[in-house]
């Protein structure tokens, strides 16, 4: 750990306190219930909606794991990030004419701002901007979900990810909306390849199954500039981990990112499975599962314990 | 300095390599010829446009200046920091109840939005939250102006800024989009006072001049965890220190925000007079001047010199 | 009357079969309980809610009344065809220009199309349209408000016809949604005068007292080329009485003006005092008041007479 | 001709006069030359452009012909008409829960209305309004493409009208903000059948050709009171009859319809073919067609001269 770490005025030295400091998170977590499980699909609505899970990495290698850390879920629209990487590896600063990097002020499937600005989505973490970036990998990796699923099974050294086939049925068969974006954008020729095709690879990617600490694993390597702690291979560009954690502080955290970063302050992103990953530069990722969602489509508990867990180690980068 | 500093693979050791640094930065600058000076009133279009200023305080007290660093200039939207400082003081977390603290995505005029959501403001970044905040002002201060007048002078220790009359009276005569922003918000029963007095408030606000060193100087406090570094005196907590940078990394830059995070990475508030103060924790602050600005209402040069400035220290806190 | 009426599969001949008729509509009106009166002004809400009035002139000058006719009430959005008259005349169609002649598929007082449009309103029958049309009097004619009445007076015959101060201060106090859209089209240039004269002719024009029968005769000229049945003169060509009586076709009874045409068939228009008035070219008029609205803003009664009276009698122009 | 007609103070007695003022008005159409043929497919980018035809027909059964009327163009939007009838003729007023009759006040191919309005469309003429009337016939009837083609032939007594297979193909692959419309009801539930299998209907349906004449000669019915005067059959009741037009006067044209109520002043609807179609009530039909589209999508010469003869005529319903 780079940073010293206070939690209620006292020095932070050993996992220990740290293993107490997110057990005590976790159980009053459990306190909490409100929110509702996603159940606009019913691979979705079927998950039992208790679970919760609460992991943290630190660049040292060392892994903190509280609850059902190694139960899988779906983990949605953090999918988004793994896409992001490969369309950025592939296009360079060309990707930035097709979608913007600005927040959006919209809900998070918003078409109305598609409309107004063209067909050029707001940026990469809203689901027409993710639509988009699985255009750009349709179009340019040969085999685009085998792409993606070597990056992932990387990342988080486990061979056995998977996307979950009935999750992307399920999604495939209720995502209109989806489509209309779609659809929207290659009306105004900012999609390359066939709509169809673009939504399938979109659908499964959503549908990637993951634990908690795979989450977080997968992950450490952007609170760490670019370099995987776990495996020391470096994965991205210092400057391409630092402009992917802006995006996420403007843009990861559906239409409440402006209350995460005020409230918490890391970069963040959350997925409608319940699963939200918190990069902490220069110090680790928390991950956090659990079912239940609040208005905003973010994991209730998930937000309060990574909102307590930042604050009482003083995480905040602002 | 808190942070270890390296520019060109070398540590910077001393002022020197820091002034040499932002006479460099400066003089490219001045080779950047595009955009154009705000020209909605008279006041601020006759500015002589070509003129330059970069100021880099540290938490250490230092202040390092390069070109027009003491010429008053107007800050205009910049002032909507001390604004939304002692909106905080007076009315705590309850201000959250009638201004959003989430991006706009919207141009930083756009009434459009401020209809969708019911009178409350996305941010109070953006005019119309700025509008709201002086309407906190105006009724929970007895003299609103005579308030942020002081509290200016004392961040920047100088009891001569002041607050141009023809730049208030001229915003005043143009300022009729703000005013239906206004009306709108009084119709949704979001704005308290009389709108005339909120109005003039508002406008008054944004003619304060300052200078780039000022500006830079007046904000230091944000980067040393609410502590001026000048004055050694404790202007807010840290809590709110943070929260106001989270605030201004999202919504800062007007409909820029997104690219800023993204290329620089520092919270940031930019004004259409020219100037920018960016603001980097546990190191300092950055401000820039010079009138012409980009599409989207920031200055060019201070654009470039700010961004090239945090990119040569590697100062991006993501 | 020019046309033959035919209710129930009778010729109607005699004025005894019309009033049998009015009579029986209003009674099975006096059944209708749904609705509100407009509470956003106590000096409407203070209307006694039950009142009920029914009223048809013919061309050859025939009036019949049921009900509470001779009852002044504030005709509220009925006085914007008196305001487009006037500006029609002295602008021509320069008037054109600055506001358009289509329906707006929004909620009366949305101002969200007036930024899309730029400051141009949709029509001279939404709130922002009318108050486009308050700046073309107050610009153009040396006393507007005495021209307005003037005008009123002269076409129902009765010069004890008056603006109600209440209503009129009122409306001043409550009316920041239409100070909103006034200075958002003064942002765009589209308001000549100063905003508060403006709004001050438009609030007054609003609150205009006028009986049901008052309306009916008022508006008869509409119905006859342009020429006033009881008076012989012409108020205006054939030529801009048919213009008028398009434009409340398509634009006269707010977001249920394409159901009124489908379903009455005739040009109309209501106002949130409970009045409705509708030409019938070539027959006569129908007017009706009854203070309760339904969700759209029309008076639940005012509709049900209407829409009755029009279909027994055959009267669509369709 | 149930309506004495006046052109330049004349009676205008014989057929003689009327072809002569047909003949005169088509040579004035002829000296426009702006407007833009339809170019988003080849098929109807390849039409000769200068083509123009001029039909009247009477509710005697005269037939009044001046120009191209006997050449095949693509009906596109005019045949949302067809559509229409045959839903209201299955559903009855149970329609009017899926689609709205209001106009739209936005461009005739907006989705940002759609999602405001939860994926009920404004009114039936707009596009996604005919494709919600698409589904319904798809639903509805066992072969939607044969009821609507039967209809057609037999409205025109022509039994060679058929689908114009180019265009329908052409239509499909480039009709994504259509699909995107599609699937953004369906998102709403507002669809029923399979998006695919409804989008083929509407592009079918747009891709019918007819001649100027067969356009005139299907609609006389609208103008007689739903009974068509040259086979004596009654297709619809004259009530549905009057609904329709009042539809059409209010949407018919695009954004232009209120332009178009105001200065022509009867129902019509027009199609980016070219083609415009005006009803007439008791009196007949003129259809005009000539390729060139005006900025709003409608026929320049085609506007030109329906709203000459018109007003020539004195045949404003208003």
């Amino acid at each position: 750990m780079t940073r010293d770490l206070v939690s209620g005025g006292q020095k932070i030295h050993a996992p220990d306190d740290l293993n107490r400091l997110l057990k005590e998170i976790h159980q009053q977590a459990m306190q909490i219930h409100s929110g509702k499980v996603a159940d606009y699909i019913p691979a979705l609505a079927a998950v039992e909606p208790e679970q919760c899970a609460l992991t943290l990495t630190t660049l040292d290698g060392e892994v903190f794991n509280v609850g059902n850390t190694d139960t899988l879920f779906s983990i949605q629209s953090i999918s988004k990030i793994f896409g992001l990487m490969m369309a950025m590896d592939r296009l360079g600063d060309d990707l930035w004419q097709r979608v913007k990097m600005e927040p959006s002020g919209q809900a998070f499937n918003s078409i109305v701002q598609l409309e107004w600005e063209k067909g050029i989505p707001r940026n990469p973490m809203i689901n027409a901007g993710a639509i988009l970036i699985s255009d750009v990998l349709v179009s340019h990796y040969s085999t685009s979900k085998n792409a993606v699923m070597s990056l992932v099974r990387n990342l988080c050294g486990n061979d056995r990810i998977y996307a979950d086939e009935d999750v992307h049925a399920s999604e495939k068969e209720h995502g209109h909306r989806n489509a209309a974006s779609a659809h929207l954008m290659k009306s105004f020729n900012n999609i390359e390849a066939d709509v169809d095709e673009v939504l399938d690879h979109y659908f499964w990617q959503c549908a990637i199954s993951m634990t908690c600490e795979n989450l977080a694993r997968s992950f450490t390597f952007l609170a760490n500039a670019g370099v995987c702690p776990f495996s020391q291979r470096e994965i991205i560009s210092k400057r391409d981990a630092q402009r992917i954690n802006a995006l996420l502080s403007t843009s990861g955290m559906y239409d409440q990112s402006g209350e995460f970063a005020f409230t918490v302050g890391v970069p963040a992103k959350s997925g409608v499975g319940g699963g939200i990953v918190a990069i902490v530069p220069d110090f680790g990722v928390i991950s956090a599962w659990s079912p239940k969602l609040n208005e905003f489509g973010n994991s209730a508990r998930g937000m309060f314990m990574v909102r307590e867990l930042a604050n009482r180690l003083g995480l905040s980068v602002y």
